[in-house]
């Protein structure tokens, strides 16, 4: 047999030092949050930042010391800006910092949450299951954690295609269906949710995308007639996805109402909650929700309203057995083994798309018992509080206009100034945002509405202060009128 | 206008205390780690510690402190094990305490990587070069880090159904394909990839599970026959999926001899490099993985052998423009902002099926400059020459038996002893896995090879050290003659 073998490992040669660094990491982290205040919202990234990035893989090790301080010079200082109490973009939640650690000790001890038998699926199943309790589903229901609404909607709208199909399409494919199945939306759905139906194969074109009311809710009645002539034109209508706070303007629809045609219709009835299902915790507008809690699956994210640190969302499928058998590779009859770390008759890899899996469910599960969900459910009234306070805002500034209703926690509206014609203001509100964003004050940002370029607040934010939304009319009004002085 | 808003937050009321609280946290995650040969590679959850997990939502709040202790009792103790040096299941790395720290940095700066202009973006970009680099593809390939080596071939299946398709499969639907598609795979293939055909509609049979020769490689000549076969049939073969290290015995196919036969048929040549994709920097054994270059796109994972905490992997497409073309919802011709927070070509959510994305790319960024790939390639050698050290043990030892050849790191042997018939000696093997795992000493998984129950170490690992391996040989030969005693 051959000699001694090399004896190499990534563990510190120098377990003290590394020691060293770690606390002097978490308490730059801190700070960093602690004081995010005094921060710009948003810089750009000098150029002799970012030419930093181009250098070739480090074949030689520059130690922990020399990369922390490549993040803390070149990376920390050049972010996005959404822990910022004055971010308002897309929709995005802040973070916390013990949610940070949250992630620290879930990479520390490094599970895969695929399978096996071991704590983090309690942990995970018990996120699961408050998941559940949160939107209303029976606790039987299957549910899963995954990176987001998107896979959220995605494992849905899989479950529903084959849940909903004469043939077994797990084996036959999309082109074995008699019928094509159709997908009912609102023109106001987030897109990802026709990425889904793209990626499951059904095609765009498998998609309804019906009109909204005057509040940019479901019209249900011309979800009838598109549901029934498809019908007449021998589709197969499989599934209406209703929106629990559209991107656009944080519309909700008529959940109850969906919920009511689809028993009626036999149709799968799916609610993209990424925004906002976690209305279901505040205590003054739960009702807006009201029917979730009759949908057949539902997506909900916990990185933005709840705040968890990137990535965590979650769905949840009434039909356990529907949901097992879209994913799982491992037959029914096929136990795991009796005993030992490879037994547990779940796996979680059996719900989705993914086999090694990250322990999210940490994070999550941390920060829920930190704060308990009463708390969740107060910053979210909060939130939608300071969205009418600054709609109220807006309207009392002759020279701004609101774009829309304001609909949860999102204001859209735009400089009007002294007008002009449509493509001017345009112009004007979209380089009044870039405007916003290199003054680093204020971060909002932006839809199209009835082809007017708005400006778009979503106030998903525990940092946000009341004074806050002041400086961002301020500020609008500021760079508004030098912008059309010209 | 109404009085004053409630101004809570998630911030802590007491920074000092979250800040020493942080501080204990890293101490006692470092002692974890340091410590980790002391402790048993796996133990059972109690029943006691799992009764604790079946608690409602939590109300009210219970605090950090608080919310830490249980984390610090009842999840750290009770882990999957693959931190230990003696955990060879399945196909998991190790993690490492820096690696740890750069999921909590990334958490702690929270950006969302699926747009724009921020410095992760040139994190990632770098990233991805570097693995562009590993693997050999042109540095200007399409490349996206995701979840793991099953996302990464989803999205690979995706541009590769897409790119080679007669109709606008996105718009139009599988349906609307003249001829279907055909995919190609050996029997040894990840379940990953019957999966990704799946849900992207095609159903398994589209699948064509080619045999494999005596070393478990793809059989060449049977491939060709097959998709003569379907050509004739009137079908549409699409892509060939090799594998660079499969799951049950880590051979590596032919991958000059796949990619050869892809651009003579015109057929989209897919790597499945999840387990050993960097073998590409292992000097003595790169030669292995030639033909990878050559590939269309390639799946690899860096929370495998490169020991990245979960998750984190990375799908490259050779082709950029076909990759943004499958996944993109915004027109080329639409540029974002011109200036700002929203400007910037490129999103990284126009290559995947996520929006929302975290920031996984730091902790490998921080890793690969932390040890330089070097020090990743002498370490793939030592897996690889324990492997072969640990074969020889198995030789070696008349009462056990050697199932496969060594293939890479993974070693399938089971237990003889005396002997006995082949019911007998599977229910043998199974019996005595438990009981290594319930033994917490070593932790080796298993397969079932020509319906042989095998115990299956797969050597993933940068703790393992030569003296564990004639540890992992004792306990079975020990387990094993009590077994066979009855």
């Amino acid at each position: 047999m051959a000699g001694e073998l090399t004896q190499e490992t990534l563990d510190p040669e120098d377990w003290p030092a590394l020691r060293k660094l770690a606390h002097q990491a978490v308490d730059e982290a801190l700070d960093y949050l602690q004081q995010v205040r005094q921060r710009p919202v948003w810089q750009p990234t000098p150029a002799a930042v970012a030419a930093q990035f181009q250098a070739p893989l480090p074949r030689s090790p520059q130690g922990a010391e020399r990369a922390y301080h490549d993040f803390h010079e070149w990376v920390m200082p050049f972010q996005m800006g959404n822990t910022h109490p004055r971010f308002w973009g897309w929709f995005m939640g802040n973070g916390t910092a013990f949610g940070a650690l949250g992630d620290f000790l879930a990479a520390t001890v490094n599970p895969n949450m695929g399978g096996g038998n071991h704590v983090g699926n309690l942990v995970e199943s018990q996120v699961v299951d408050w998941c559940k309790e949160i939107v209303g589903l029976p606790q039987g229901s299957g549910g899963l954690l995954v990176s987001g609404g998107s896979m959220a909607n995605f494992v849905a709208l899989a479950v529903a295609r084959s849940a909903g199909a004469a043939v077994d399409v797990r084996a036959e494919g999309v082109a074995a269906l008699p019928k094509p199945l159709c997908f009912y939306v609102s023109t106001e759905v987030h897109s990802c949710i026709q990425k889904a139906v793209e990626l499951l194969g059904h095609g765009a074109k498998s998609l309804r995308k019906i009109p909204v009311d005057d509040r940019y809710r479901f019209n249900l009645a011309a979800l009838a007639q598109a549901v029934s002539a498809d019908r007449a034109a021998g589709l197969q209508p499989c599934a209406v996805i209703g929106t629990a706070g559209t991107i656009n303007t944080g519309s909700v629809d008529d959940l109850e109402g969906l919920a009511a045609f689809c028993r009626q219709e036999r149709l799968w009835f799916h609610v993209d909650g990424a925004i906002g299902a976690v209305v279901a915790l505040a205590p003054h507008h739960r009702q807006l929700v009201r029917g979730m809690e009759q949908a057949d699956s539902v997506a909900l994210d916990l990185h933005k309203w709840l705040h968890v640190p990137f990535e965590a969302g979650c769905v949840l499928v009434r039909d356990r057995k529907a949901h097992r058998a879209t994913f799982s590779l491992t037959p029914e009859y096929l136990a795991h083994a009796q005993r030992g770390l490879a037994s547990g008759a779940d796996w979680f890899s059996d719900y989705g798309l993914q086999l090694s899996r990250g322990f999210r469910a940490l994070k999550v599960w941390l920060s829920f018992k930190e704060h308990g969900l009463d708390k969740y459910g107060r910053l979210i009234e909060q939130n939608i509080a300071q969205a009418q306070r600054l709609g109220e805002l807006v309207c009392a500034a002759g020279e701004l206009e609101l774009m829309a209703p304001v609909g949860l926690n999102i204001v859209c509206f735009r400089y009007r100034g002294q007008g002009g014609t449509p493509q001017e203001l345009n112009a004007l509100n979209e380089e009044l945002l870039i405007r916003l964003h290199e003054g680093g004050v204020v971060a909002p940002s932006y839809t199209t509405l009835n082809g007017c370029y708005c400006l778009r607040a979503a106030i998903v934010n525990h940092r946000t202060q009341t004074a806050d939304l002041a400086l961002l009319v301020e500020e609008v009004l500021r760079i508004g009128r030098v912008l059309q002085r010209g």
